[in-house]
């Protein structure tokens, strides 16, 4: 075993895993196999249900801290988006500009503290206007990622011409999948967190 | 389905499930166990390694008010104590007065917010002593617990006596069991969380 490390995964349901009846989501998946590398791993689901860019970023440096102790190697996982260009009241919950601002004041919050950070873009659900939304914020993200030398995993566009992915959110509530879904996801993410992960 | 139910777990390493390469812990089994039975759970782990009631107690309204929201049927599942009575420096990280009084102060804010209560007592490692103050305390707690009218499952004297769960303890890091210990422990709770879920 190597480093102690420490990781929050930070975000919404997806990262919750909401619809997994192994309540794993993706994040448990890829924590699964971090610990079956041989990671001397400590994973901590942050993810709440219907949270936007702006709540995550309200509780981030509190509850983070309560789980990266110093001495340790601190990592943090984010990924959300899909509530903020929810519509509700005629507009979305979060509009791009303010979205593309919460992400850029993680980013710094953890540079501050000496965390790393993954960041994993937001999915599609089923309605076509809203990924069209979050595929745009998803592009923002991106550009956002890239500018602050920040490994970023875009799966909007993938998961939209996954068949198992979309299958999974229309049985499911329209947005969450199942088990086959997150099996899915977690596997697009892998190869990204096994990479960043090995970095120091 | 019935009621939407958020339930937070909350509590020490024991609750996030250290040692269990499925991550999984004695929560998410129970978790798994009450989705498979139809309840409308989603379930939040906020066990943190280290932590005593102290720790436990200066997070726990603010975390748990970000995933329990009003219109859901809100709860919280308690476990705690084994890193109170640690030794270091010559005595218990926090001494039993006040571990007893940090029980209190969660029930009473527990029940100011409307949030039901379940709480499981703290388990034994592999130290005889550390497991002679941890009985305890969990006495201690049982008879709080007794006074506020919530649900305790006391679980130490039954792990104590347990080939299964002394061995995975032995085994791991002296203190945390893998997969076959949760097992024996999600098994111990399960009665009561089924119990409890089924009461409004």
């Amino acid at each position: 075993m190597g480093a102690d490390v420490r990781v929050c995964f930070v975000g919404d349901s997806f990262v919750a895993g909401v619809g997994d009846p192994l309540l794993l989501g993706w994040a448990g998946r890829l924590g699964g196999r971090a610990l079956a590398d041989g990671v001397a791993l400590t994973a901590y689901n942050l993810g709440v249900r219907r949270q936007t860019s702006a709540d995550v970023l309200a509780r981030f440096t509190a509850e983070c801290a309560q789980r990266l102790p110093a001495g340790t190697d601190r990592r943090v996982v984010l990924s959300f988006g899909v509530n903020d260009t929810m519509h509700e009241n005629g507009g979305p919950r979060v509009d791009p500009e303010t979205s593309a601002a919460n992400l850029a004041a993680l980013l710094e919050r953890s540079a501050e503290q000496g965390w790393r950070v993954l960041m994993v873009g937001p999915v599609p659900v089923d309605d076509a206007a809203h990924n069209a939304r979050t595929a745009a914020l998803d592009a923002r993200f991106a550009e956002i990622c890239a500018a602050a030398e920040i490994s970023y995993v875009s799966v909007h566009e993938v998961l939209l011409g996954s068949a198992v992915w979309m299958r999974e959110v229309r049985a499911g509530d329209g947005a969450h999948p199942g088990a086959p879904g997150y099996d899915v996801l977690a596997e697009l993410v892998l190869p990204h967190w096994q990479d960043w992960l090995a970095r120091r």
